[in-house]
């Protein structure tokens, strides 16, 4: 339901947001002593619960100047407002640049606040901000700055800019608003008028819940119990009910990769049907093993699931994955067969990881209690994926690599533990620097954001989101909701969160291996390269990304310029290009003379195979520069094939991340870069 | 200097850019005279060659009603006039959308065009779009696409759009008069209003050159010698000035690869220090040799380069090429020995590629006359470069994969033979199927734009643009100039020469395989995967780039549904999901049946690494359906490393190109997609 003028004043006065001085007149008469109060030109409209748009309806007359043009319009208005039901108002006329602001009620995120620049163009270029509320003055800044029409708002070309800060205490208190006022679905401040001055809210339109929604547990509170996934992720004892070696089958591959940690374990075959697999004796049930199990890992058809669930409550075991397939993913059956099992182990405590998963893969424990093909190495990544197969991928391709992980999760249906009792494990799990996620929906939205705004404080987290595509042709509603489709809100969170998005399976992965090898600094990099052409594509990919190239000084050129290794050619810029016939020594010179270069704060080695190139004595030279400087992250670009692969593997095994081109290293680069605005 | 307003319109005529009605008034009395005639509301405004920006200084009045106001805006108008000099004009106030349409000859192009949406949000938004002029009536309507605002032009939410016919026909006829008119620089019809019946141009600013700037040669007419060309790549005899053996030297790197061709013709070493080079017989002179040289290959310092140059044109040779660095690039004293040899072999007629690069490459031909480390495989791609290095680079990586080059050449300085000339014998070249490009400059811009747009009629051509950054920081000069970057220009001519423009290396290269391998397709394509999550990804790339994904027919849905190998939870939509357990029989069944489908006529096919998948089994299944359906291009996305390498070589040798990432598989069916626009 619509409020009207009244009632939406009110409401908006409890959080401080004051609309532009208005006045209801009755009569012309109380028009005219409104114009000559205000000594303005006026505006009048009309005030109905009716009317959702009142320009489309002729129910504003703007620019009212005098007292004839002032009867004139109230008799138009009046007779608009006797069609529709209401009243007229009255305001003075302001001037500045039409701004909008919303708030709502999210479906998925629960309370959000939107902010943009008015009129058509911000329906054609979707020039618009998102934030979950209840957002500070420093996310409000954030979000006034981060629209395109920003330059419009600081005064572009001689024009007038705004004035910022009333703006964001407007967002604020909105998003106070939105927050705490459980019946109010949706706010539209259309338009907000701001000068230099000033910011004028114009004209309002406060929506209320047409019907009691249940409560959305927006902001709930889980708590993850630490202490036995710990022991999930490092199980003394584990058993396999449904072990088997017959080929290609998901049991066969559960055994096999948990056998990689029988020196760290104890691990039992369950199977009824089977005396032996891979020549170790089965037990029946889990019930008729002797020993306390601290994981039970289920990979028997859905069906029985029930019944062997309850067998481990019986057994009361540590845990449980259950990687079977055929719950709620495969629709309503699945799913009454889902809420069966969740209740099962919920009611004793007892944690489940899946169904419908591939597992669980913790390298430093020696546990793989997944089907994937193989184990990778151990390292400082930890990988939480909605799906399966793209695990099994990323553990091939990495697997010649230097690239490890502290911890694979592949979660599936979540009907016990959730993504979010992962994160809040990775926050203080001590293996862990960087978090990646593979994500497509998130079961618990805001717990999601409010975990990850902690983490971030402390540990990168970088995301992939899939399935962008498909929900952004859903139907919308409303005005302020039709500028915020899915993606656009979940982008917006990711970003206020402080979590780095991703486009690709590729990048995911460039920047994990940057921020899990590297240090994080200033904005203030350079680049040093053997081929001209590399290393302007790089400084265009800087560019482009935000990234500062620093201005070579004084002394690192006088340094440059002295020595005779040097080539007379040599850039004398940033990107400082050495010349191709560089070899190790010019390369030593170049790196060490601009890591001491107090302000770069970072560097970026390109190097392309020429015929005289020295691949493997440069990475060593970069080695021992960067255990020189280690407060000043190197990353490199050995360009090329075959010819430099045992260079970049000398790299990565010191923990000096390489890509094939200058235009990942740049991307991973600026991941490192420490976020100093507002 | 700016023109006044009889001599712009009187111009805009003779192109048939009609302004709207104008009259200068020089009292009263013509005001009102034209206010009774014209019967709508006026704009007065000053007509001096001494404004440029009329609105700054108080010279436009809009909006006049009537008389009394048409008597005090005069009065103020007149007051403007008399202190800037000039005349009163009026005109009829008219209503639409705002458009600024601009022409001017640009330093690097010459004539060119532009348009974007008018007021503050074309400098903000920078949504303008760019053409070399003149064009034609179907690259007007193809401008006015592309802007973002085009949303508002075709009517957005309700509102009115425009009339996109009239709008053309002033961009085609301005386009005409901008390469026409040699005395123009510049002219801004800003703003045009335009609405659903009509366009005006409203008001316009001519500016011819102050001074006499000399013939640009904007349309460079050269005829590129084909047959010498033919014969400098596939030479009977080859001299190598500068032949040695010394380790690590660019003689030592020419010698070795030309000796890779030693079967296909005579090699002669020229060194006047040295007796012998690898064991072979050198001459002191190049005149010393008896037989005929078809090429002569130059490799020693740049100052002794004349020198040996008059002996070459001596000896008559067919070509040379100079590889030694120290001209041009290194500033005036390397220009004038540029010159110098430029002029030298130009008498003569003899062919001359660079100086300062790393030679001429033509597999098919075993001629590698470059001192790169190593010779790519034969294939369709040629790839010329700006960068040397960069091609050393591409070489190594790609010296294990399957993809193979027609011709590459390092162009260098273009002393004598220029980009131009390659891409003259590239787009007769029967090897050549794709051509693919680095550069950063061009020299002969008009000429490059030309024949590229001659060859993507039967070649595609890829570019990477390197240098985008420091030369779009360069000082701009007026206001259709201020918009146009040398960035937006130089992409703006790919686009209207139907030239592939990519971000990096790795997508050059990722595109110029598919183009070379496959077939182009209508666009509405299908995806085939063994996992849900690359599946999603892989759609949101396809919906990002424009992919149409095909709906699945009845008909396709039925057998699938009714195969025992179809697993009983497989999608049933687009992407196909045939879920992780999939075999062989799976994929085979799923791709023969897409394929199958009439109005689905490419397909990406992707495969997780999962347990029980088998790549070699899935690559064989995909070749043979391919060359069943071999209008139907099929790239494949196979995940993973060490896992999937022998499959994707089996794939690849047989011309179905895999990439590591579904984006980049997007990214390259998309260039396959036929242009349909239009």
């Amino acid at each position: 339901m619509l409020l009207n003028f009244k009632k939406s004043s009110k409401l908006l006065q409890k959080y401080k947001i004051d609309l532009v001085d208005t006045k209801i007149v009755r009569s012309q008469k109380e028009a005219f002593f409104f114009f000559e109060k205000t000594k303005k030109s006026l505006v009048l409209k009309i005030d109905s619960t009716k009317v959702l748009h009142k320009t489309d309806i002729g129910g504003v007359i703007l620019n009212i100047q005098n007292k004839a043009q002032l009867k004139e319009a109230f008799e138009k208005i009046k007779k608009v407002v006797q069609r529709y039901k209401g009243e007229v108002i009255a305001q003075p006329q302001v001037s500045g640049i039409e701004l909008i602001v919303g708030g709502k009620k999210d479906p998925l995120f629960g309370p959000i606040i939107m902010f943009g620049l008015g009129g058509i163009f911000v329906e054609v270029f979707r020039d618009v901000a998102f934030r979950l509320a209840p957002i500070t003055k420093k996310e409000a800044r954030e979000m006034i700055r981060e629209i395109k029409g920003f330059e419009i708002l600081k005064g572009a070309r001689g024009k007038e800019g705004i004035n910022i800060e009333k703006l964001a205490e407007i967002l604020v208190n909105l998003s106070n608003l939105i927050s705490q006022e459980s019946n109010i679905s949706e706010v539209d401040l259309n338009p907000v008028i701001a000068n230099k001055k000033e910011a004028w809210v114009v004209d309002t339109k406060v929506i209320t819940q047409n019907s009691k929604v249940k409560s959305q547990n927006y902001s709930l509170k889980v708590k993850t119990d630490i202490k036995k996934l710990k022991k999930i992720f490092n199980p003394k004892t584990v058993a396999i009910i449904g072990a088997t070696d017959r080929l290609g089958s998901v049991g066969r591959g559960v055994c096999k990769n948990l056998f990689e940690g029988r020196t760290k374990r104890k691990i039992y075959f369950v199977n009824p049907y089977k005396e032996k697999v891979f020549d170790q004796k089965t037990y029946p049930k889990i019930t008729d093993i002797k020993e306390k199990i601290d994981l039970a890992i289920i990979a028997v058809p859905a069906k029985i699931v029930p019944e062997v669930a309850k067998d481990c409550v019986k057994k009361e075991v540590g845990g449980v994955i259950i990687i079977s397939a055929g719950f709620a993913e495969i629709g309503k059956e699945g799913e009454k067969l889902q809420k069966e099992i969740e209740k099962i182990f919920k009611e004793k405590g007892i944690p489940l990881i899946g169904p419908n998963c591939l597992g669980v893969i913790r390298p430093k424990a020696k546990l793989n209690a997944t089907f994937a093909p193989a184990t990778p190495k151990k390292g400082e990544i930890a990988f939480f994926s909605q799906s399966g197969a793209l695990i099994d991928s990323v553990i091939d391709q990495f697997a010649n690599t230097n690239l490890g992980f502290s911890l694979i999760v592949s979660y599936g249906n979540e009907a016990g533990l959730t993504l979010c009792d992962f994160l809040e494990f990775a926050k203080k799990d001590k293996e862990t620097k960087v978090i990646t996620l593979y994500i497509e929906g998130l079961k618990e939205r805001r717990r999601f954001f409010e975990i990850c705004r902690e983490i971030t404080k402390t540990k990168p987290i970088i995301v992939l989101k899939g399935g962008k595509s498909q929900i952004a042709k859903k139907a919308v509603l409303s005005h302020t909701a039709s500028l915020a489709g899915e993606k656009e809100i979940f982008s917006a969170m990711f970003k206020q969160a402080k979590i780095l998005e991703v486009e690709s399976l590729e990048e995911l992965f460039d920047l994990a291996k940057a921020l899990a090898w590297q240090r994080k600094c200033k904005n203030n990099i350079a680049i040093v390269t053997n081929g001209g052409g590399a290393g302007i594509l790089c400084a265009d990919y800087c560019e482009e990304l935000g990234l500062k190239l620093a201005k070579l000084s004084q002394k690192t050129l006088k340094i440059l310029s002295n020595s005779l290794i040097m080539h007379p050619a040599f850039s004398r810029s940033n990107p400082l290009d050495i010349v191709g016939d560089a070899l190790a020594d010019r390369y030593k010179l170049a790196i060490n003379t601009l890591l001491k270069q107090k302000n770069i704060y970072g560097l970026i080695v390109i190097q392309t195979l020429q015929i005289m190139t020295k691949p493997l004595e440069n990475a060593k030279i970069i080695i021992e520069a960067q255990k020189q400087w280690k407060d000043k992250p190197v990353v490199t670009v050995f360009m090329g094939g075959e010819g430099v692969k045992e260079a970049i593997n000398l790299l990565e095994n010191n923990k000096i991340p390489n890509y094939p081109d200058p235009k990942r290293a740049a991307m991973a680069i600026k991941a490192l870069i420490v976020d100093n605005s507002g």
